[in-house]
């Protein structure tokens, strides 16, 4: 008896120099501006909580540059697009240290929770923040807190990206595909986030029991033995204010070098997994798990038959 | 002193071969249908939500036919209605595997929260979903959310279920007993749903801490332990989507061995459970403990007084 | 340096045979009463966790029976009156096993959240059926959910009682003072609850991550270890449908032989540990704590000075 | 590759006898205030949290005063105005046993929840309280539930205090720059609060699973060794009432046992800290980064655009 005999991933990828398993460590800088948009009313009243969200740029991001740079790594960062105007020293930074900027709202909007108009007035103006301060329009998108709406794809296809790393899908990359064009797909999970592990804060509206940095390590190195078992594709979404402060970045670091001393694992920035991905699909090498979207244009018609009784019943819990 | 010298369960079932348990690894394969109908008016926009809950029939349930093929073990999945008509393709696969599938409502709605009317709608829509792609009329139950109604019992009798497995009232299997008929109940209890300790998803209204799989594990083989040690039955409540991601999948497979190197255990579907549970009855082998349900048709009276004022305050509460 | 070179109580009582500390283990026994009165408009729809909360009077309860009767132990349970009514049988079991009943409301309101009538209606109905059944008026008591009101300590003096243990101020017995009488305070806290550790149900508005027995118990043996070495009292507040499930047993078993392997542990019922502190009280060999109720008869004047300004902004944060 | 191989601090403060780091013990003794404010309405009924919540003043200030005399440690504890005038036996116990004692507001107000004026008004009634009972102006602050609101420096450094310990936006010591003057900030995090690891009591909406003492200071040891790898201060963030219990006390001593026995230690109270940064800045042997405030005067540009559409929607999330 044994389930171990193979991978258990349907349509495993090829990785580069036959890698056992592909490791992308990516953050999410968000700044203050999710504290902002969360508190419209009364943000500027929220002083230890500031302090708490500016540690990202003013404490972390300059840390983590060092220690990537100890490390010989380079990582993707998502930023929206208000941070990055707000803070270009620490973005100077992060493109010093030769790392991957990419695009996480303009300010931490969730874009399925706004008009698609709206989503397009924000995203075009995070793109624009990107752009004016990079010198480069952003290739790679996640949507804050996730929230990828129904019409994202199509808008990401229109502006130009190349891959998301928003969905929870798979364990490999796949492709999204909208009629106007697809998207590499970086999947990744709750599990690979930090917030629930280690955040305690009213003002966020996270009220999490915290962990010790140990304790969350075990999450992420279970999901990453799991990937370099089978072969899958390991996306943290970490927060430099979160996992940046000192005991957990040490954890990470151990993290890290324990992921090292396994070996046969491929340490990359999203953008060069998603030019991985490609390059992969190309050359025939392998092929790709299609998704096509949206899924649903309005709510299924089980939830709004003629008589709407049942939808009615249903809505109204 | 000790309180090992025997077993804590007061009426112990003989389990075929003198097993000293039964462990019967059950799934709930909502897929998105709980996400429908959690956010009746937007899942069609949740659409990473959406992602992380298709990863049921698109990438867990081929992955858990395999890895149970290389198990040599059948299960029993629970699927609603709608789920078997949007994903035919993966009941086809559990099918062909051997596995046994069952009931979950028809959209994942909650019995006892809708009228009497609707739920036997749902019911009926989902046993016609279930015999179209069957051939067979479900056999099994389990009320989505473990929103078993006062109505449910009369209902499953009357459409022929054989057993139930939604309540938590014991350690070994019992009798729930309607006028018009009765069912084997195969309790479970939601120390052994996975939720609880996987499940951070606002879109589910579920923000749970993650534990690492080891640590959910311990959860599930001290029940194990016990039910071994007292010869109980052990009902696993997961989902695809949840325990079928890698790491996780990984610790229950090694849960597994851990119950097979163990010995003594007998792995069965509910099905293959509620038979000998019915057998050992004719055979007058053994004598269930039978509860006789509804247990209440109204507010019990205590909370109604004539005049009514403690209810009324009790209820304002 | 050392902390440890004594105890850190302050006023340490004489435990009998020179004991190092006191333990109570303590259930109350709410089988559906707290169900019923957390739904009143849809308990009787609420099957699953009727079945959950009746495990109580149907299952634990003869288990506990079984288990202290091998452990030679006799234990507190404090039962709503309600209870006694409707699962006498239980009540015999639990009377003709030589452990203590005390009791825990009529139908596990909250007195704290009623008015003072009602409270002295539930609570002298509680008392009916519980000197009914067992033809003796209580001698302890618990206020359901430790709701313990402004108006209780003078109802329970008046109805006779002679300890409380509902409230948490402190590590040892003391005397909780009324114009009208006493009683003596046997306090517990949360910690040494089983709810926070084990309890997943929405019914019962109460989802906490499940923990392992073995970690529950962690907490449990640590309050121990610490009553141990300091003097002090353990009370668990612990629930039969809760920690009386078959793995949960085993482990509190398990803590119980612990306890007797380190030795000097007196294990009691808490009306025996009210005896022992009336009598060294009365003996002179102990001055208890005492504490004067009600604190406050009306919110405290800070919060209600003439112009009412700041007291009207704080309610209504 | 070593991520170790120096601190990861940006600018490394000098601590005295070249300490490798600095630990604060502090406790925040909120005895009833909170209570009252949080429940403005019913505080007075709710007696099983009034005794939860006295077990600060009565039984845990004379333990830790008693514990700390033993280990040869002076301490800062932060006290409501409030808490001075109705419990000053405990105050001045505190006192005689050397420790530190700073303000906490007068009733546990919210700053950033009231408005300026009340702010003020509250501030110099908690600052009356104090000098009243201690003789002495308060040098210390932190605001309670850390809600320091974008009024509250003004107010700090007219009223002459030194330092502030409500901020969490650095690993060392800083300096908040207002116009009018500026204090020294001794940050802390939620992280090294012992609320998140050890509250469960619905009185005070706090419902978290409660952690062994042991596994609650695997989280405060984690932050002290990287303070000591990288040269940081650690403040931690107790409560008598939750921390001063007996096996958390037991926990918390060992803890400072396993820091003595680290070695190169700076164990100091807040106001010490304060003075040691004062001098090394006033010497020049250090530079401290500084923050100005308030960073916003009123909502962000962003959310307050012409039309108002953005914000609105975003505002009505």
């Amino acid at each position: 008896m044994s389930a171990d005999s193979g991978t258990l991933i349907g349509n495993p990828i090829p990785w580069p120099n036959d890698a056992r398993c592909a490791v992308a460590v990516t953050w999410d800088v968000d700044c203050d501006s999710s504290l902002n948009i969360y508190n419209p009313n009364k943000a500027d009243n929220l002083v230890a909580s500031q302090s708490f969200a500016r540690y990202d740029p003013l404490i972390a991001v300059p840390r983590l540059v060092t220690a990537l740079r100890r490390l010989g790594m380079q990582q993707t960062f998502f930023v929206p697009g208000w941070c990055i105007e707000k803070y270009p020293a620490a973005m100077d930074l992060l493109m010093e240290g030769g790392h991957e900027l990419a695009l996480h709202g303009y300010l931490h909007e969730r874009p399925n929770e706004i008009s698609a108009d709206d989503e397009l007035y924000w995203l075009q103006r995070g793109i624009a923040a990107f752009t004016n301060h990079t010198g480069q329009r952003p290739r790679g998108w996640r949507a804050p807190s996730f929230a990828f709406s129904k019409h994202s794809l199509a808008y990401l296809v229109e502006e130009g990206f190349v891959y998301d790393s928003s969905l929870m899908g798979d364990d490999v990359p796949y492709v999204i595909k909208h009629k106007a064009g697809s998207l590499i797909e970086l999947p990744t999970d709750w599990t690979l986030d930090d917030w629930p592990h280690y955040v305690f804060n009213r003002d966020f509206k996270f009220t999490m029991p915290i962990s010790a940095p140990s304790k969350a390590c075990e999450v992420f190195r279970a999901e990453f033995d799991a990937a370099w078992r089978h072969g899958g594709l390991w996306v943290s979404v970490w927060h430099p204010f979160v996992s940046g402060r000192l005991a957990r970045l040490d954890a990470a670091i151990d993290l890290l070098g324990y992921m090292l001393a396994k070996g046969g694992v491929w340490f990359a920035t999203l953008g060069e997994i998603a030019d991985h991905v490609r390059k992969v699909m190309d050359e025939g090498a392998w092929k790709p798990r299609v998704e096509s979207y949206p899924l649903y244009n309005s709510p299924i018609p089980e939830l709004t038959r003629i008589d709407g009784k049942d939808a009615r019943r249903a809505r109204s819990r």
